[in-house]
């Protein structure tokens, strides 16, 4: 058994496509997820405007009707049953998301406890052996053994990491 | 420099007084925090209207209000300067809390950063060397060279422990 971290945003859920789409209404424009395969979100967005997107994020609501990630359930899930999972999300800077994100756990991941959710902001702190992660700032100072990046629209330049695209991938890693 | 986790309720909160207002308030009773020196909250409250009150706890507002431990101020914000400090609540059972927990630590302990702050259910996996609990369950678990178990109307019992009750005495400690 070992202990897995899993982080919620764009691994569990699909949040850079919801900022896409935030981004698209807001300043009528009509970006892909494809214009990411070459550029990051900071190289195609305008500051300012992007700016606006995090307004958007921190109000209540953002969070709450996410899609879920394809076959997340069903692997989370089987992973759940025989290693240690904790959910963990640096969500802190946005407090309203806080209670939504339970409330998302509890509808798409009605087995994950209240005890397994962890909502913070820094995770070099939470001993484990295996993270996943879309994000190299979690990845660099975690201290277990498997670093799993994420695939998403952000990291798409992003060398030197396991990455993997597809939850059945990481099934077939750890299960 | 130490890696410190400083729990909410019951240590930077006065979380319990507020518990037993409500439950006086609510049936009509008049118990006071000199009660429970002898006795728990279990021995003391009926188990049907304890179930009552917790319904209260789960309810938006219950912990916004609460009322600052003496001197915790002035204590943390010292800690905080010289020490990797962290925030460490376990509040995922409330959801309605968290967001009302971040605001309140704003309000109060505005130095805190965002990325500081945890909420958790379990408490044994984040690698600290101190930790200030008023919990046995959180204790005992914890794998770090110091526990303080800071005095509490639930633990008024409990033995074993370096028991701190004012936070002046956690400040001759650790600073």
């Amino acid at each position: 058994m070992k202990r897995i971290l899993i982080d919620m945003d764009d691994v569990m859920a699909e949040t850079g496509l919801k900022i896409l789409d935030t981004y698209n209404t807001l300043f009528n424009t009509n970006f892909k997820k494809e214009d990411f395969n070459e550029k990051s979100f900071t190289d195609l967005f305008k500051a300012d405007n992007y700016l606006k997107v995090r307004t958007e994020i921190g109000k209540s609501g953002f969070f709450r009707d996410l899609a879920v990630k394809q076959n997340a359930v069903e692997v989370i899930e089987k992973l759940y049953k025989v290693h240690d999972v904790y959910i963990v999300s640096a969500a802190t800077e946005f407090p309203e998301s806080l209670s939504e994100k339970v409330h998302w756990l509890n509808e798409h991941f009605p087995f994950v406890e209240w005890q397994k959710m962890v909502f913070c902001g820094y995770k070099h702190m939470i001993k484990a052996d295996v993270m996943i992660d879309d994000h190299t700032k979690n990845l660099d100072y975690f201290e277990g053994e498997t670093k799993l990046l994420f695939d998403a629209m952000h990291n798409q330049k992003v060398t030197g990491y396991t990455r993997v695209t597809h939850w059945d991938e990481i099934g077939k890693l750890l299960l």
